[in-house]
């Protein structure tokens, strides 16, 4: 039996005892510490450079290190600089083990790649896929070693990189015979969740694995375009749920669903489309195919979950309000109906309770408020309003139902968020006249005499109907006052009265873009539910003052959080402590999707997270009245007013 | 904590140390040992029966055992006579530990129920199936209890079965909603390999699972449907190999599968065609519907191993002879075009090497060699000849091509055994007047004047040829003797010698039904090749007598061994040593399909087997014309002649 010696590796400070002569990247392995070895451990690709200490650590007391490994190669000789070659770096896969050693792998040799999302602040986690290539050189078949292909391509997994008792999907098996002899027995597998070959390329020269994530939500789909390799972000996309057209509401659908016959699997069948549609124009924007697409993460609410899956829906809308399935899923794209490589998978999360599906779970995922001190309250605005309230200690949620005007839908000239939106509001209180801006077109009205505008997304919606309140054009019970002199504010053909935002001519619709009084009572209803529903958690909680308030959602644009506050669609916060973070459910996907950890964290969150229902408490119904005026009292919203006056 | 106690399991001699209070059944499962328990331990379906013993035993002492389990329960007093009762009948579901206790378990109640198949000889394993049927009585959801179906269902399996880590097949989550409420949330569930539930069914009064074996031969297909719960035999059917439009033989196919855009995709589809159109025939035939149809096993060489899934073939005809997978595969009926249950798994045995499938394996798995001490010399007579010669020490096989003629394909009259095929013929020495029999009609010609023949098949044409050989109408090299003085020994329209086996009025073709000197030439290539590969395992194996012969073939009925003995198809061996068991591979199928752990055994077998290639001897030519001629010397056959003495 061989020596063994003791082996520290930093910064992770992992260590053991390995036998003498094993490569340090084998030892890395064996220890799970993550080093970048693309090719395997063949000393070709480079990547696993890592660099040996010398002098003196605590349990190891003083040594040269340079002797504890075995002699420096042709390829290590030519591959490293003079001076890099004195500060001790070598290929893990190449230097073996010939006494105790520290190693310092440097960031660039980490596997585990550090991931910032850019969002209304700063996610940061760790590149951890569950697909990841590796590259094979197979020893050819000869009459001496006539191993079928399967186990040829097994074997050499497993020695190359310890990766035991993996399946070969049966759709990838069939075209291996001609892959692995097209480039000389090099090959690249893609392998997910160390379990299951999902693709066998020819070479080594093979395009990145991509995925994608999607926040399914009832009225919008946003979409994910991610570099499985790096983390990249490749695209977006987003269109509205095609489901619409078979009901506003989840409630509508569902009583479709069951009504018609094969109203379910029509459901399901648009979804597909939709998800397949946005697939294949991310990627071709992006010059990727489909094909290349090796995993999908999707979020959504229980009914949507529901939808997508093709699940029978029959229960999730009456008491107990039971889902047919509640974690996290794999199902096979193939068996899904959607059309990327089809031997991927679409990793559904899990869905918390009754209607707070997995887009909240991406919405805890994204904020993390489980590992934070401070109390968080975190608003998710769409359709379904989810609100989370809490810290590491305890965590509730409830939601509600708040329309879609919110994100710009069922407004007379409500629109999703894209090219022609109006996205930002203001109005003078003097003059009336409004300024805005128009998604596609960064100088404002009046500045910009056409800017084309088309209509106006959620985030304006809700600017617009603060800048009305604060220009005195409604008052606090959302009426808008006929006596204001401006011809701006005037009645409809039908004698209702609106707020012309827009003249014609500033359009590309050829129509005054206005604000109806049935649009200001819309966002009244909207932001009062989601008011009233913070307020019970905070209750629930034993709480009146929370730390930090998060607003999220799938606006496409970020929320103006001064509008949102002037509102009064939350509680009192200080407003340097109000954060708009945007999609934080699309977010959350798109962590899912480059980090299996956190898919972990996602199961833990789904159970640990306590629901409220908050619409069967007694005082419901008069509080949510209550709740929707636009605040003006400065007791109850000190914060606002000391930024008011400001 | 609770005591424990020792308790014994009769016959099998399990033993363990178990909690008091433990129901025998709950001590059963964590030991291991198989009792019958469909309701899952309620009390209901009164299957569990065991017997309490009572006596003196060796490491536990003398004891009264009854005192040592809890009191009778009221369902125990109604179920059993007082006979039973007072001989210790219990159920084991209810009857719980409250002392040392030995415990029998009768044969009806032992899970592993012994199966029989009816062949050559009889075949004895136990059922072990990989799929399972389990009644569920679920707790109904609440308000107070709203896990998700899912969930409910995983529970309650873990918590009566002992069943944990099972996944739900995606096809079966869309449709449980409904299925679990329909019989007041009782419901049975089918596990597949005690991994994946691929059916949940409402109530417990759901039809047995069956499953399908298949044998597919280069020219024949060979299907057997049985019931998984009782091991029994449902139904058989064959039908001719669809492929063979494309090829007669396996390379002829091999290369259409090259040559032709689509070809390999093609030659699939027929494939799948005809298993499916004998899965529906079969099924239907015995009152039961494709959609129970729970598992599939499949059994071929390797080329149609290779079709049949659909794998790339250009790699198996050309050295170094590599198939794309050789171990077993499961494959979701769905992903392979196959019409069961689409959550059902096709299982493929493991192809052994080159041309050795894993339709050899099966013929081992029926034959188990490898567990004998004496040396049997096993012969699978197909289009393409598998032999095998060995025991428990060494297992040694080889292939050899035979043409279909023994199939009774490709000569002038020969057909599938089927209804009208001629399957057993003698011929009068003196008079060269013939005996026959056809099958579907017991009564042989020329008691039953006209039996309806419309053909021969192969074990019809090796009696034939034998017959003539030995009534003098045919000398030792084949030739057909024309100085032979009856009106059946003639010559075709085309001047050729033939023998006229069934005159035109006795047939239901309306033409004399001949053996031609081809066919006769054709039996003499097939049966030389088989006596060479014979001999050539002899020698490797460094014996010149084996004990035992085996004859196997997917005939439809069984070879006449006496016919085959004088052909001189294998070596000398006393007649009484030698079997004609019919389809052995078939029978290998249904083994696997019914005993999982045969197919453990089956990839252990398929490593073993030392693969002799024999067409590569420098003799084999010369040896091969030599073993053309039918054997007439004493010295070569003393056992033949000395049965033909007697």
């Amino acid at each position: 039996m061989a020596d063994t010696y003791e082996i520290v590796f930093q910064p992770s400070g992992r260590r053991g005892t390995i036998a003498e002569g094993t490569t340090l990247l084998a030892a890395a392995q064996e220890l799970g510490v993550g080093i970048e070895a693309l090719c395997g451990g063949k000393g070709v690709c480079g990547k696993c450079r890592v660099i040996i200490e010398e002098g003196h650590f605590e349990k190891l007391g003083v040594f040269s290190s340079f002797a504890h490994a075995s002699d420096l190669t042709e390829t290590e000789k030519k591959l490293f600089s003079e001076k890099e070659l004195s500060r001790g770096y070598r290929l893990a896969c190449l230097a073996q083990l010939k006494g105790d050693l520290v190693i310092t792998i440097p960031e660039e040799s980490r596997s585990a790649k550090q991931i910032i999302l850019e969002a209304g602040k700063k996610r940061t986690f760790s590149l951890n896929p569950a697909v990841r290539q590796y590259q094979l050189q197979l020893p050819p078949a000869t009459l001496q070693d006539a191993r079928d292909d399967r186990s040829r391509i097994l074997d050499t997994l497993a020695q190359q990189y310890h990766l035991k008792d993996i399946a070969i999907d049966y759709f990838v098996l069939r075209e291996i015979p001609r892959i692995i002899r097209e480039d000389n027995w090099k090959i690249t597998v893609t392998v997910w969740n160390n379990r299951e070959i999902i693709r066998i390329a020819a070479g080594w020269n093979t395009p990145h694995s991509i995925g994608i994530a999607i926040d399914i939500g009832t009225t919008t789909l946003a979409a994910f375009l991610c570099d499985l390799n790096t983390g990249e972000l490749l695209g977006k996309s987003s269109c509205m749920n095609p489901e619409i057209s078979y009901g506003e509401d989840v409630l509508a659908r569902i009583s479709y669903a069951m009504s018609e016959e094969d109203g379910r699997r029509r459901l399901q069948q648009v979804m597909q489309d939709a998800i397949n549609k946005l697939a294949a124009e991310m990627t071709a924007r992006a010059g990727k195919t489909v094909d290349d697409v090796e995993e999908m993460v999707l979020v959504y609410n229980t009914a949507m979950h529901h939808f997508t899956l093709g699940l029978d829906t029959r229960y999730i809308g009456r008491s107990p309000f039971v889902p047919t399935a509640s974690d996290a899923l794999d199902i096979k794209a193939r068996d899904l109906g959607i059309h990327i490589n089809p031997s991927g998978n679409i990793h559904s999360l899990p869905i918390e309770a009754g209607f707070v599906g997995a887009d909240n779970v991406a919405v805890l995922l994204a904020e993390e408020p489980y590992a934070s001190d401070s109390i968080k309250l975190i608003i998710d605005i769409g359709t379904n309003g989810e609100i989370n309230l809490g810290n590491k200690n305890r965590l509730l949620s409830t939601s509600c139902a708040t329309g879609p005007a919110l994100e710009g839908a069922q407004i007379s000239f409500g629109m999703r968020a894209a090219p022609g939106s109006i996205e930002a509001v203001s109005i003078n209180p003097e003059t009336k006249e409004p300024r805005y801006k128009v998604i596609g077109n960064n100088i404002w009205y009046p500045e910009n005499k056409k800017p084309g505008a088309q209509g106006i997304c959620g985030s304006g919606i809700i600017d617009a109907v603060a800048a009305l309140y604060t220009a005195g054009i409604i008052s606090s019970n959302g009426r808008i006052n006929k006596n204001v002199s401006t011809p701006r504010v005037r009645k409809d053909t039908r004698g209702r009265m609106e707020y012309v935002l827009a003249w014609a001519e500033e359009t590309s619709v050829n129509k005054d873009i206005t604000i109806s009084q049935s649009d200001i009572r819309a966002v009244q209803l909207a932001k009062g539910a989601l008011y009233v529903g913070a307020k019970y958690l905070m209750e629930k909680y034993g709480i009146t003052q929370v730390d930090e308030v998060i607003l999220a959602g799938a606006f496409g644009s970020y929320i103006n959080k001064q509008s949102a506050m002037e509102l009064g669609m939350f509680p009192d916060c200080d407003l340097t402590h109000v954060y708009a973070v945007g999609n934080a459910a699309g977010d959350g996907a798109r962590i899912a999707l480059l980090n299996v950890d956190k898919r972990k964290e996602a199961a833990q969150i789904a159970r640990k997270v306590e629901f409220v229902e908050t619409a069967i408490e007694p005082d419901f119904q008069s509080r949510f009245m209550d709740a929707l005026a636009i605040p003006h009292a400065k007791d109850a919203f000190p914060h606002l007013h000391k930024n008011n006056d400001s």
